[in-house]
């Protein structure tokens, strides 16, 4: 029976400029007394990945508008407005409020940014795991974003490496042998969703594990996936862009 | 720390009209070696609770859109059509594609219809298990939805029980002190997700546990929670319908 543990990673600390998030990540693990395992998704936060890499902006700590002009610095196409809210595209084509910059937990007079490249920093996380600690794990970057027609925020992956964004069931039959309607699973986001969790909104806790996934859920070696290039849907087929 | 266990209910076997789900769910979960707990969070397919409570309707076999005038008597309002797609909001306020109604992992000439009262029917389930096997759960009937902007298809809550749907950080603070800017997290829909990667699509496993949430994640007794209610965001302060 497939069955999984999902479980935060404290102790991770305050994550600075050029931190290197491999070994924070992996020596928290250890020293909890659940080290990383081959075949584990780790999720890591959109805020510690964007704290390590210095995709930081200052903005006015006295004006809570400050941060604003950085929403539409980093929008490519802004959706909608109401009030002070705003929903862009950003120019990884993630649609979400506010363009992803985000002011909790950061320093005051920070914003955090989203990282240049999400996937590439879960694919660099990814790789110094692999290379430094032996362990070969699916990397997932998350974020929490809201959602038209449904009240509240949950989280989902901005980049991931190792793992399959997508499970592309084409083909498969249900239970009945007829070939399924719903084909494309995103995988990556519902394994970000249950690491929310774990992690919480002001726990501090930045990162967290989901073992248990089916092996063939990961990539093989040398097989790149990205959420950019398989999750974020083209302006062309999307109803509601 | 807080660590979850997600597992999926197998051995549930064909549900008909009129079966009793709190037996058919308690069980084979007992079966599993995994009888249900208190403070268990149980997230149950709309697919079994529709066949249970005979929310089924007839299509022609013969015609692959057969299906599409229920998905026209099932909805308030068509958001957008592109080819045989359907999106539209149901008499429950869900967004979705075809009404939800669903073709898959029925019998050949049937279609699912979503449960009348989907939150009544995780009511019901709810206080079946509590009344029947002295189990305090909190119950979530799944449905598979797509989104807009995102590739894939993830798993939501189409209705709840005993559990919250959302949980309301406003007021809380973050680790730096300062006040939360996201403040309502989708708690049933991340249950929902990290329940349907122990389900899958095509193996028959219409049910599962997430195990460890935090106890004051779930209602008190007398205390009513609902996915239409609380989740489903009024076409007045929505900025995409």
């Amino acid at each position: 029976m497939s069955r999984l543990e999902v479980f935060g990673i404290e102790g991770i600390g305050e994550v600075v400029r050029g931190a290197d998030l491999a070994v924070l990540v992996a020596e928290a693990a250890q020293s909890n007394g659940t080290p990383l395992a081959d075949g584990d998704a780790l999720v890591v936060t959109q805020k510690v990945v964007s704290k390590a890499e210095g995709a930081m902006a200052r903005v006015d700590p006295e004006d809570p508008l400050g941060h604003k002009p950085l929403v539409e610095e980093n929008s490519v196409r802004i959706l909608r407005r109401r009030g002070d809210l705003i929903i862009s595209e950003t120019k990884h084509g993630f649609v979400c409020a506010n363009a992803g910059i985000d002011l909790s937990n950061v320093g005051r007079g920070e914003a955090a940014l989203l990282p240049d490249d999400p996937d590439r920093s879960a694919r660099r996380l990814r790789d110094a795991l692999s290379g430094r600690f032996g362990v070969e794990v699916g990397v997932i970057v998350s974020d929490t974003f809201g959602r038209p027609w449904r009240r509240g925020v949950t989280d989902v992956a901005i980049g991931c490496s190792g793992i399959r964004p997508i499970i592309d069931l084409r083909g498969t039959r249900d239970a009945y042998g007829r070939e399924l309607q719903v084909t494309e699973v995103a995988l990556v986001d519902e394994v970000a969703a249950a690491a929310e969790l774990v992690m919480g909104k002001s726990t501090g806790i930045p990162a967290a594990v989901v073992r248990g996934l089916d092996p063939a859920w990961f990539t093989g070696p040398g097989e790149r996936s990205g959420v950019v290039a398989d999750v974020v849907r083209s302006a062309a087929e999307d109803l509601f862009r």
